[in-house]
């Protein structure tokens, strides 16, 4: 055991596998590491919790009603979804996200699947396979149109990057403000777009909006990709937009259950690209997600105020 | 028969489907069709020769060493390696191309190349076909470094669409000229590129150009993509290249022969991409082609100056 000072704050940190960077916080932290099976005795005796293993829903069940409990939780994620629960939504809790860390490399990742979709990679692939020299004319993205919901930093980075290659891009949020469409003109943009990306925070209002009616508005030129979280598609819909070629095709990062069963029928659905919810994970985004907690730490030990405070009624960090 | 005004010219088309729009030259000229195997007997009669079918080498073999002959030859394709014979290049008769058709539509499919390999797409296809997550970093795309070999408008399209995404872009031509470097700098910048694009004209001076030296002199984590022609690359050092690890993958469009060959080692090679000569060819494209012929046909029938005139002695249309 190591010497520590009664003034240290507590560090409990959900993840066996130890976060980078929080070397730089010795002497001024007492580290602590709990697992799904240890949150909830050990969540009274910390000051702050950071939710490094964001795949866990394990806070959302651990969280102490009453009694002592963390000031502030990070999670190193953009999504909050998986630890918002009633009671933390209602405690004093400050709860801190990832914002930032995955903008760029997300619009990136969604470049490369509209690209992919309109030049016809994945079949081009299928065909290499089978040794088959089958010449056929594909896409311009050029003037295209997409529509991206979700009006935070990820959608922003995103409709920048299809911007950047000359398609044209209306972002929908929750309310409209400058350069961003409401909610309600979302089935009208919609029934217009060849793309249509989802990248919005999971909440009580954005749970299954893509549905078979939203599906049913699409072009059957229409390419849907998903890179925000599973439950804002419904995934029987989608996979019956597809048997039915209501849409052309659809990418999925995240799912309803992840990691994806392997008997789940979207591994083999007609025109679905499957990949598993790494959109945002470049190489050294792990020591950049490190190195963003102990900034915030920093703040926050020096008594400053947080940024990247989410809204814990509406379920994210709100937008200016 | 229909009725021949004496004063039509005569329009030779290299191509058994006739290519869209030459209806505007009814009345205008006289169009006739050839084969590879009646071209040599109908080439002497005509006044203009459109090659349509750009993968046919026909002409260099039918082209006429003296006596009457066309006046001027139209190919429907950016390289003008498949007809210009020795005999061709000497004769009086100006050759022109496609050029500024395929510039934008090759631009989007080599930044969709380069996503996908950055984002590691053809490995994402091959784990949903064994029903397997398995998450991986990929890498980012902005501040990486890209060589563009090739600096014609194709070349000068891919550099901004990549320059676009934040990439950092070095275009290589024959000879230094504004923003382009010479091709005496080739080796040094593709010692330091992550990508290393190759669009370059086929000529004596470029054939084999990236042969086992080249490869080799790239950094194990390059890509290297071909879509310029196929005997810009020796393909047997490509392979010796990509089983050795030199480099880290690869996407070929075009092949030393088309259509490649079913029992061909490319196919399967390990980091290779087979696409079969499509990268320019996108939805609208032959309309385009042929609406520009139409163009170019007007000005020379009014004894205009045509555009697209190639350097025959160089093998392509120079630059400003």
């Amino acid at each position: 055991m190591s010497e520590v000072t009664p003034s240290e704050p507590t560090l409990l940190v959900l993840d066996a596998d130890p976060p980078p960077r929080l070397g730089k916080l010795t002497g001024r932290a007492r580290v602590l590491h709990a697992d799904e099976s240890t949150l909830a005795a050990q969540l009274p005796l910390a000051d702050v919790l950071l939710v490094w293993d964001f795949t866990s829903h394990a806070v959302r069940h651990a969280w102490p009603g009453e009694g002592p409990r963390p000031r502030w939780v990070h999670t190193a994620s953009a999504g909050a979804d998986h630890l918002l629960c009633p009671e933390l939504v209602a405690s004093d809790a400050v709860v801190t996200n990832a914002r930032g860390i995955f903008d760029k490399p997300i619009a990136e990742y969604v470049a490369g699947l509209v690209l992919a979709f309109a030049k016809d990679l994945p079949r081009t692939l299928e065909l290499q396979r089978q040794r088959r020299w089958l010449h056929r004319e594909t896409r311009r993205i050029a003037g295209t149109r997409a529509c991206v919901v979700g009006s935070g930093p990820i959608g922003i980075a995103i409709a920048k990057s299809l911007m950047a290659l000359g398609i044209q891009v209306a972002i929908v949020g929750r309310t409209a403000r400058r350069g961003i469409h409401a909610i309600g003109d979302l089935d009208r943009l919609l029934a217009r777009s060849d793309w249509a990306v989802c990248v919005a925070p999971l909440t009580e209002e954005t749970r299954g909006m893509f549905d078979a009616r939203r599906f049913g508005m699409m072009q059957p030129s229409t390419y849907f990709i998903n890179v925000g979280r599973g439950p804002l598609v419904v995934e029987a819909d989608l996979l019956d937009a597809l048997a039915k070629r209501w849409i052309a095709g659809a990418a999925l990062d995240v799912f309803e259950e992840e990691p994806l069963p392997a008997d789940s029928p979207l591994w083999d659905a007609p025109g679905l690209l499957v990949s598993p919810h790494m959109s945002g994970d470049t190489v050294g985004w792990r020591d950049e997600l490190g190195a963003q907690f102990v900034e915030l730490y920093e703040r926050w030990a020096a008594g400053e105020p947080l940024v990247n405070v989410i809204d814990k009624k509406r379920g994210y960090v709100p937008g200016h």
